[in-house]
């Protein structure tokens, strides 16, 4: 490692939703994210492996932390109440910062396919995350599969509701008050 | 349009997914595939933008399928009927032929974190499909995302059944019995 570049990281991710939102996604080349960041182009490599995957940099860890979430959740949980723990886990992690970054990059997301490609992608190895910790508690299929995604709906709706800046409500109450409200809706299909 | 190839889309699909399994997807060249095909890659581009669409060829007709079908059932239906309507629709259109590629699309998809991408976001498309047909029936929110994916979710899990030739029921009868399976589930959550 280089010398300590404080929070690069966080540099790096906002500097690149700067540009993606002032010049598009396409235009923007790592160099540019770098140099708006203060950084050099090694340190974004130190990071991220490209420019894309500064908009996916949590996936690895959100996994981790829904299934480790669902796995240490008492014996007698229900799905949905380990499934409950798995989004109170992440939540936890979603930060003001995160918040401020929210709205943009829901919008950088909803304007390039391939990004949109790559967000599907992240949201089935969440669900696929949850559903392996569920079949490890011996919670039979399809209920495992239909448990993890529920969770994955219901944070993903909650995510689009906190990205609102006047929606003062935490995201960890918006999950569970989606993930209830989906609960509810399975008694409503007919 | 050229002179009248046979079957030229057939052709190229099969030529596809036989190279692909032979030699990898990242090495095989639309050049290639066109000659196995014994077909021009002129007619390749006539029916494909590039490699990769060849395995998601079906995605715009599929879509337009399940919206019509839930658009189309009567207006007594509840939501997970009008999904069943739409899952009859599209497994109405899976042949004999669609069939002997099943195995093999899996498989190449399974093996290739880009046609992963690809496919998860063919099936988000499927589902935004549905629920905004669901909405067009006034279904409320969130009982029409989540009808709509429990169809996609029963789809697909049929489609993996459908595609071991051991399994000789129709996907039709395997997507309504998927169908079936999550919707009793919805009584396990807790």
């Amino acid at each position: 490692m280089g010398r300590w570049e404080p929070n690069a990281r966080l540099r790096l991710v906002r500097a690149a939703l700067d540009l993606f939102t002032e010049q598009g996604y396409d235009t923007t080349t790592v160099n540019e994210i770098a140099e708006r960041a203060g950084l050099t182009k090694t340190t974004f490599f130190r990071h991220f492996p490209d420019k894309r995957e500064v908009l996916f940099a949590g996936q690895a860890t959100h996994s981790r932390l829904l299934a480790e979430a669902v796995a240490a959740a008492p014996g007698s949980a229900t799905p949905l109440e380990a499934v409950t723990a798995a989004l109170d886990a992440i939540s936890a992690t979603f930060t003001s910062d995160h918040r401020e970054f929210a709205a943009r990059l829901q919008e950088v997301v909803a304007g390039n396919s391939e990004l949109q490609e790559r967000a599907a992608h992240k949201r089935a190895g969440m669900a696929a995350a949850m559903r392996e910790a569920l079949i490890g508690r011996d919670v039979p299929e399809p209920t495992a599969t239909l448990a993890a995604e529920l969770g994955v709906l219901a944070f993903f709706r909650a995510f689009a509701r906190w990205s609102d800046p006047a929606d003062q409500r935490t995201i960890t109450d918006l999950a569970r008050r989606e993930l209830d409200g989906l609960r509810a809706a399975t008694g409503t299909l007919g």
